[in-house]
Order: structure tokens, then C-alpha cells, then sequence
């Protein structure tokens, strides 16, 4: 082959393997962009009901924000208590607001056997038949016999969200984690509400076991 | 066709079925227990070095077993110590026997959190760099400068079973957990021994985060 049909051929070879590789590239950001998703760590804290905080806290009480958590209009509380299980008990445990229609206890598997209770996994809200707990506040006490549950790892995101993940309320997805204690989560639920912002909630053993600190995108596996 | 002929044809048929599928069923059931490797959980302990022991429980101080462990020689004793953090400390931490070279502390992300200190995920016996800690004995007390890490996922094999997965020393393999904290662990390293017996290694957050009890089989994807 004579040297300047060759470079026209090499030039040809070339452009269309560019072009291959653009239209790639430009693909595979689209999708990675698509897929990632911030995640956020919650420690264990609690969710009391108007009759619960009365107790606990004095009639009316009127709860203090500490810091505002990723959900709009939730909040961490400048209020503890002590949550207290048949084997230890937890101190300075956050209230978060605002009051709910039923009290409920959320922990970490690692906080469970420290208290010596089995809670279930569960969503939020969703107490039937979990682990009895006893909590102790500044004014009174109160023994639930069921209310303390392992939060199911969710991810909380708007129907736009959904709309532009391809994923459905309450359908269950993979997420992937880099790093040196990387791996994937399974089990992890889609809750599509309008009043929430797009945000992953894992527990403090999924954060410390996976070496996640709070900042990371973490990559939706359908 | 006639109906002893037609007979003929779907006996045969059945039988060449059945024959595949007896073949893959036994295939399948091969490559399963070939995968599945016991899992063991490590909570926080530490090895000692002489002179270290000589300090915290005295000079020539015999450990006495509490239990064995999974590794053949190994136990983790009745004796225990205090780790020190710049935060907190965490009492009754047991020893495992026998001595080492070099006296390591080995603790889980939520251990190191309560304790102030950022101990690397490390391969036990790679503690250069690694955190510092204190610890306090019956007798008398040692700080180190360097010694405490987060032991790094990792499965333990003899070289037969290591032939028998297919794996070598140090490679890196994913392990898939199922349940309702179903995952993949990854980064789990390979550990190849004459002197080791099949047996995966995790520490108390990965048990907590994939709600596994020390009792599964877990499956090895390489």
C-alpha cells in the first residue's frame, strides 16, 4: 500500500474509533451521573409520639433544634435520653422531630447486642411486633413493648428522582461502595415521596463497616 | 406415527433429558460446595510480644485458654487488658495466644470511633504506621506508638484449598452474604497456609452490617 492511501485509511481508522470512544465516554458520565446518589449516616436516635414527649419531657415541652438532618423539616434535637435494655443501657441518644403519630426507637445491630434486645429490620414506621425498649427522660419514663427497630438501609428520593433513576416506591435495589472496605448493599429500599430530598440513610454499622463517613455518592445498582 | 414408536422417541427424549439434567444438577451442587466457605466473627482483641506481657501481667506469666479460635494453635485466653483511646477506653478486651513477634490491637471502625484514634485497615502483622494506643494490664501498662489497625477482611486456607477454589495467596476475592442484610463484601484477601484452616475472617461491623451470627457459609465469587 502505497503511504498516502495508508494514512487516509489510518486517518478513517482512527476518526470512527474517536467517535466510538466520544460517543461512549459522553454515555457512560450520563449514566454514572444518573446513578450516584449521597448518602447520609444516622446514628441512633428516637421518635417519640405527643404522649410519650409529655412524660419524658414535661407537658407542651417544646423541643430545641440541634441540627437540621437531610429530610425537609426533620430535625436533630438538642434533647437526649437514655434508652435502657434488659443487658446495658445507651446514654445521650437524640430526639428527632418533629413528633410523630407513634414512638419508635431506632439502633444499630452493634447498639442491640450491647443492650441485649433482637429488634427486627424494618422501615420506618412499620413497629408491629419489634423489640421492647425502655426509655428515660429528664422528667419521666416509659417502657415500650414493642418500638425499637433496625432501620432498613433506604433511600429516600422525590417521583422526579424516581422518574429520572427508573426505579418504583418501595422497590428494592443494590447500591455499590468503593474504597478498601468496598462491596455492594443489597436490600435497599426506594421510598418516593414529594416531600423528600434525594438522600440514602444507612446506620452506623452499614457507615463503618463499608468505611463510609457521610460525604460520599454512592452508585444505584437496578 | 405409530404409538409404540412415538413411545420409543419420548423415552429416549426423557431419558437424553433427564441424563442433562442429572449431569448439570451434579455440576451445580459441585460448584456450590466448592464456593461456600465457614465465616468466623473477630471481636477486638490483641496480641502480645514478650516483653509486653512481661509488663502487663508479669514476668513469664502463663495465659491460661478461655477458648480455641479457628486457627489451629490459636486461642484467645482468659486474660484481659484496657485499651486506651485519646476519647474513651474500652474494657475487658481478651488476649489471643500465643505470643507474637510483635504485639498488635486489633479493632473494629466503631471501637476506634468510641477510642479517638484512625487505626488503618491493615493485614494482621502489618502494623507499621498504624495507629497508636495505649493498653493497661493487671500489672502495669504500655503504650504504644504504633500497633493498632482494623484487620482486613480475609479467608484463611490450606494450599489444598486453595487449589481446589482456584485462588492464591493474597489474591483479592468478593464474598456474597444473603439475607435480609444481603451484600458483597469485597477486598477480602486470600490467605494461603499449611498451618491454616478453612475459614473466613470479619470483624464485629461487617457481622453487624450483614446480620451474620459466625454460624453461615458464605459464598467466594472471584
Amino acid at each position: 500500500m502505497k503511504d498516502d492511501r495508508k494514512s487516509a485509511l489510518y486517518l478513517a481508522i482512527t476518526e470512527a474509533v474517536m467517535e466510538e470512544i466520544k460517543a461512549n465516554q459522553i454515555e457512560v458520565v450520563q449514566e454514572e451521573s444518573l446513578l450516584r446518589v449521597p448518602v447520609s449516616i444516622s446514628a441512633r436516635h428516637v421518635h417519640l409520639e405527643k404522649v410519650h414527649a409529655d412524660i419524658l419531657f414535661g407537658k407542651e415541652y417544646e423541643f430545641q433544634k440541634h441540627r437540621d438532618i437531610s429530610q425537609p423539616g426533620q430535625y436533630a434535637c438538642v434533647e437526649q435520653v437514655t434508652i435502657v435494655g434488659p443487658k446495658s443501657s445507651i446514654e445521650r441518644v437524640r430526639i428527632v422531630a418533629p413528633l410523630r403519630r407513634q414512638t419508635q426507637v431506632e439502633v444499630s445491630r452493634t447498639d442491640a447486642i450491647k443492650l441485649g434486645i433482637q429488634p427486627p429490620v424494618r422501615h420506618s414506621g412499620d413497629v408491629a411486633g419489634s423489640a421492647p425498649i425502655t426509655i428515660i427522660g429528664p422528667k419521666g419514663k416509659i417502657h415500650l413493648k414493642e418500638g425499637c427497630i433496625i432501620a432498613d438501609r433506604h433511600i429516600h428520593m422525590s417521583p422526579a428522582d424516581a422518574n429520572t433513576f427508573g426505579v418504583a416506591n418501595h422497590q428494592k435495589v443494590q447500591v455499590e461502595v468503593d474504597g478498601e472496605k468496598a462491596g455492594v448493599m443489597g436490600n435497599v429500599t426506594i421510598r418516593v415521596s414529594e416531600r423528600y430530598a434525594l438522600d440514602m440513610h444507612i446506620d452506623t454499622d452499614d457507615a463503618n463497616a463499608f468505611a463510609i463517613k457521610g460525604t460520599e455518592y454512592l452508585t444505584l445498582i437496578k
